[in-house]
């Protein structure tokens, strides 16, 4: 049986993924990483709405970050989130450091365990300026560590690492994913804030793909 | 300052890799984890020792292997630890699958927001033969992976690679490395067994380096 899990946030980006790696694949599953963000409530339970809707078993896998010594504005008790475009040297404060890392490598350990498979991700070229851990030659070098410290038994695909949201987007209605019910806001309110550098970025993905926008926004 | 983890099991290797470690750079720090293996409490308790006896802080990474999926006769309620020499076939039982990615992804992302710096890791020849992830190709693609994946940041490192474990007690005797304080067994009883694919490989190295092995063994 092909093996196939997504690592999945609850974010537009990587629900496309999800819907898309569910369409060559019924049995997909989805591994949901709690590591301590501000938004991780509202994250989480869009992450477990739309694998409801899609009919997928979502993992969740916890990791105290902040405990640990993570700084990064996206956590718990870290400094406030800054405004600005999502591109903006500010967003750097965003950063938590080699967090694909750390998520390709256990999700990486566990499909192992299970016998093997495919770990996807769904970094795009928009997270590219400020998150060194989405761009392509960091997940070149992860897919090859992923194959040569399994014996090959997985293997790592990064669909979207030259997309642009938008192209994501169009994806996305092609393909039906629901991505009304994804969650992108830093801020972590019950519904998107409409102003910090993610919203932002949604807002003009939709934008740019000709798209109607159903997310509901603060603002 | 310069800025020095080590991944440290507290076994034979590690230990003489943070000897080393500390005699280049005295406010090196070791990064023990702590993820359910069978020989946890006898192992950590050896890594405590040692460095309390070198002076060096140690923090403590837990991961509930298990809880998440981990299949490996290493972890609590694993099938037995397989009988047989370090190299053979039945000892792949043992592997925890890309426990090294996951162990450098976290020391990486930890370093990273410290402000950056080296992670050092002990893996070396001897592991080659059933350990996948401490293969110098592996650690080779997790070098490229943790310089991009950190913006260049962090630097892993890993010595031993391609030394043998006789080697390892030769240099360990150089720097006066505490050998006799680390745990090498499987079993994890109080003291070695004596019996085990690692007690046996950890006699075999003090024999080929004709150093006297103070190690205490059951058998």
């Amino acid at each position: 049986m092909q093996r196939d899990l997504v690592i999945y946030s609850g974010g537009l980006d990587s629900t496309v993924l999800l819907a898309k790696v569910k369409a060559a694949n019924p049995e997909v599953k989805a591994m949901h990483f709690s590591y301590g963000q501000k938004h991780s409530t509202s994250e989480c339970q869009a992450a477990l709405k739309v694998c409801t809707q899609l009919n997928v078993f979502m993992q969740i896998i916890e990791l105290p970050f902040a405990q640990w010594g993570f700084k990064s504005a996206l956590l718990e008790h870290g400094e406030a989130i800054p405004t600005g475009d999502y591109d903006e040297e500010s967003l750097k404060k965003t950063v938590v450091p080699f967090r694909n890392g750390i998520m390709i490598s256990i999700a990486a350990g566990i499909v192992a365990s299970q016998g093997g498979g495919t770990v996807h991700i769904g970094a795009h070229a928009g997270d590219h300026a400020i998150y060194p851990d989405c761009r392509g030659a960091f997940l070149h070098s992860m897919q090859q560590a992923v194959g040569e410290g399994t014996a090959e038994k997985v293997a790592l695909v990064r669909p979207f690492v030259a997309a642009s949201k938008s192209a994501i987007v169009k994806l996305g209605v092609e393909l039906g994913a629901p991505m009304k019910l994804s969650y992108s806001c830093y801020k972590g309110g019950e519904i998107h804030c409409g102003e910090c550098a993610t919203c932002r970025e949604r807002k003009q993905a939709f934008k740019d793909a000709d798209v109607t926008d159903n997310t509901e926004y603060e603002k």
